[in-house]
């Protein structure tokens, strides 16, 4: 198990055919991470017994209402759950001051700290790092500030082979294999290769979230290489100059962008709610880029090795 | 059909067993209502096939979250789904410059006005009259600035007896009957005595939502009478000592207040998330005031004569 993603809602603006407002999880080796977050987001969680005690990472592309209007109620759960554990709150100017003038006049302070990190929706640059991942900004084509995510996990231990250890190893020098090590005797003599004791570390993924933007190709060297690529595709072509006046992408569009970026897999996502039923935006995007999926949500799309 | 009010959710604080947050439709003769607006609101009016547009008039209690935080997206779902008609918005004082705030943010001119009207949360007045009803505040006593809501429907037309009515009698005679006046001829001859020609008006109603609050009997003297009283019943007797600091009221307490208030019918909601099942709020209330009901989602209470 690697990186998992979770759509838990991929509709536009308004709410529709029973789909819900932009919101996925991204489950890094059992670690929570939550992009967008839309109305009714903690409902979908609990719909899909997703526990959101979970999550110590949230990140809001940007301050459209289908992108963001969950958050406060999720946070106020939160709090009212019991939470005690700090969360970051990553998001575009404007998110800390309008959690903060609600606080104030619904009287409330958490009992946990959450610490608002402003993105810099113009740069490419590194907002977050732990252990597992680091994630990056990406600057998007919106009619207001908007910043896509790129999800990087980072390389990962070699894998202990458990039959080539004695039984009198030790713990010091199974961390010294996974990191890459050879063991030596105290008085500086190689008693084990490492390639003899290990296996190479499974392979570390990259996933990249860019919505909503219009058409530029300017993310491409940002998301080159991705093993995934969410890219919204608001329309299909023939709509085309609702695309480009509202500042959305198009199947089409979203196909090219995955295509020259040499993507894994895209999926498509962000959906007008002009759209009952969804199989043309994914067969408008297939002619492009045979790698295409609908983010529909409930369903989990995996990188794994 | 006179007054009928459909719940769309009412459970407290966080959303569980499948219950939504705080909303009320409030429907008079066929003109929208909304009263509290939780998370998921407009979600819960898609289900139950109602249409947002109708509403022309929302009144939010207070600004804890679980009684406002859909309020948003409703407004921005209204706007992006064509509205023009302006929109009355009644609560406390705060709302108007979160929803301000937000959509600066979001850099939205919506396409209709939104008349914000602030709630003296201290004060029982006349906030909202119409053709149909006038709306009055009722002072809470919550953590918070907190207000009620009395909904009085005005005093109805006569009803015209058709059977009665000569074939070439004027519209305006007509209107004249309904209004109670006899109908003179232009020598001011008694023509036709007014009960001859119509049956006593159909009966008007008055609806009191009361939440949240603790037990208060200053809220007496102003839902006294009411056909229906909708009264939080957060918590059971057992857990008193919560409903007592955190400001809320037990199905017992919200019992005595119907009784006392001598009102037609009590629905009892904002239910306590620990509560999986319903009937001992019911059974409680039961008690001391036979006619108790859950207010549960999807349920529709009607007065009607």
């Amino acid at each position: 198990m690697s990186i998992r993603v979770k759509i838990l809602g991929s509709n536009s603006a308004t709410p529709a055919h029973r789909r819900h407002h932009t919101s996925q999880l991204v489950n890094v080796e059992g670690k929570y991470y939550l992009i967008d977050c839309g109305e009714a987001t903690q409902l979908q969680m609990k719909r899909y017994k997703l526990r959101a005690q979970r999550i110590n990472n949230i990140f809001i592309s940007h301050l459209h209402g289908d992108h963001y209007l969950g958050l406060m109620g999720l946070l106020s759960s939160m709090h009212l759950m019991g939470r005690h554990k700090p969360l970051n709150l990553y998001g575009p100017k404007g998110l800390a001051e309008i959690i903060t003038l609600q606080l104030k006049y619904s009287e409330t302070v958490f009992n946990y700290e959450v610490n608002f990190v402003e993105v810099d929706t113009e740069k490419h640059q590194l907002i977050h790092e732990d252990e597992l991942v680091c994630i990056y900004s990406i600057p998007l084509n919106h009619r207001i500030p908007c910043s896509g995510f790129l999800i990087e996990e980072k390389p990962k231990n070699r894998r202990i082979r458990r039959e080539a250890i004695p039984e009198d190893f030790s713990v010091r020098n199974i961390i010294r294999l996974k990191k890459g090590e050879d063991i030596y005797s105290e008085d500086g003599k190689l008693l084990h290769k490492n390639e003899d004791m290990t296996l190479p570390p499974r392979q570390s993924f990259k996933y990249a979230y860019c919505s909503d933007t219009k058409y530029d190709e300017s993310i491409i060297p940002i998301i080159e290489g991705s093993d995934m690529l969410y890219h919204e595709s608001t329309f299909l072509e023939e709509h085309m100059d609702r695309a480009s006046v509202t500042y959305h992408s198009t199947a089409k569009e979203a196909a090219t962008i995955a295509k020259k970026a040499g993507v894994g897999k895209l999926l498509l996502g962000h959906f007008s709610a002009r759209y009952k039923e969804l199989e043309p935006i994914q067969e408008e995007a297939r002619e492009v880029f045979e790698e295409s999926h609908l983010a529909i949500e409930g369903e989990e799309f995996i990188l794994d090795s």
